[in-house]
């Protein structure tokens, strides 16, 4: 499929991108690139890249396939880097949880020639690192592709095709809508499990450890999504600003209102509400998301 | 263990403890009382009942035991209907997710010579009724009893016992403690769940079936808490008034300080509290609860 990929950042996502081409055999050469010595030591020791350098002009010299997997607020330095080794007809993708500010990011320094192709494989677990992946990640999960006005028909087939291969179902979207609905299925939960998350941590501590004790009882789901990489997900917040911030102010008004009916004791209005938050479940297990 | 143990109430608690009773034989006849025809035949479908009925004080008559697994809010007026039918002797438990609540409305109607011994099995599912009980849902989770003063210690003992062969961790606790505990780890995560669900629910159509459909990347965790039962839950909210708010009013003030950082561009702060929250998943690990 790829003669020569590189993967510019080999965490959680990467190394798991990696791990399906080398088990399918879709690259003959993989390139790990990555700031940390560690890191690519780790990489080879894995045997999931074949070659390792922290240099990004070496590390994109003829690659056909470039993915950025970098916590989003060092893409565009990243592009910038890269834009002039690139050779004629490669492809860069990336894997960023916001796509207008990377696209915004990234498109200027990429140059005539080469064909960038946003995408946003939903999948991940609460652990980080190039130790944390696997091949299996991606199967059955949503990749969302969202091409720029004018890309290149071909270069989005070839990245269609890669995350086919890694068992995703596709989708495209444009980018600005995608963040939109990233913003309510996944960043405000995130936002509000790392939250309620550090709630508990200001606690005194003989209540914080029976909080972790009795987690079972609901608190433990948000710790799990609350455990996730602090780096991406300040860059994900930072660079969704807008789309975040509104959901957000709809929920505070919606929590709002409940904490009202609360205080005066007005059960119908929450049972009203509960009943009605069953159905989206249904919906979830109907969509076979759950 | 018991001659004949009535159940006030059967749904996913309550029919999951007859359950254990039938399996490690624990008592020699099992009497449910129910509103509903249509729970009790269930019931005798099921084979977890030997006896229904929908009348309080036949069902009590005679029984050792007598667990009451319905909605909090009921608690007072079951009480005060089965008060005078308990034989000397008899134990009354609950399984109630507040415990202040119950125990000032049930205390008062337990005649001398029974027992009250309140107590919380830490489990669930997000699924009710009688056909939803498995014997298995107490295993290795927490029951906590909170004994009043001077409670009889063989009566406590007893409640024990049974929670013990159900597979459940015992711990003691007073009741407006545990009311506060179960405040943070259960009632806030779940009426957060209730909002953010309750927030999607009111999108346009099409985004909201777009959340459905992208739900697994964090929004699902949520929809699975709020599919819980509506006036189970709608009952704890309004009997622990007090701990929620509290505990709501932190929450809220930690989201308005985060909302703050992300319109002011303050990836820091949000680095530093992302950080902090990876470590209480690490003390929910330890503890055997993730």
């Amino acid at each position: 499929m790829f003669d020569r990929v590189t993967f510019i950042g080999i965490g959680l996502i990467g190394s798991s991108m990696a791990r399906v081409m080398k088990r399918d055999g879709l690259a003959k050469t993989i390139v790990a690139c990555a700031r940390r010595k560690e890191t690519l030591d780790t990489c080879l020791k894995l045997g999931i890249a074949d070659e390792v350098t922290p240099d990004y002009a070496a590390a994109v010299k003829n690659a056909d396939l470039i993915v950025i997997a970098t916590p989003i607020s060092t893409n565009g330095e990243i592009a910038k880097a890269i834009g002039p080794h690139l050779k004629p007809g490669a492809i860069v993708t990336d894997v960023g949880s916001v796509k207008q500010a990377v696209i915004d990011a990234v498109s200027p320094h990429i140059p005539k020639g080469a064909h960038f192709v946003p995408a946003h494989p939903l999948a991940g677990t609460e652990h980080s690192g190039p130790e944390a992946g696997f091949p299996e990640l991606f199967q059955g999960r949503w990749c969302i592709i969202t091409p720029l006005p004018g890309s290149d028909a071909s270069a989005v087939q070839k990245v269609r095709d890669f995350w086919e291969k890694a068992g995703s179902k596709i989708e495209t979207m444009q980018a600005d809508h995608h963040d939109k609905v990233l913003a309510i299925t996944s960043h405000l939960p995130h936002l509000i499990a790392f939250t309620i998350v550090g709630t508990a941590d200001d606690l005194a501590e003989d209540l914080k450890q029976e909080v972790i004790q009795y987690s079972a009882s609901g608190f433990r789901d948000f710790t799990r999504i609350a455990a996730s990489d602090p780096v991406m997900w300040r860059d994900v917040f930072m660079n969704n600003r807008e789309a975040v911030l509104e959901i957000l102010q709809r929920f505070t008004e919606d929590l709002t209102a409940l904490q009202r009916a609360i205080r005066r004791g007005d059960g119908e209005a929450l049972q009203t509400l509960f009943a009605r938050t069953r159905a989206i479940r249904r919906g979830v297990i109907d969509a076979k998301q759950a």
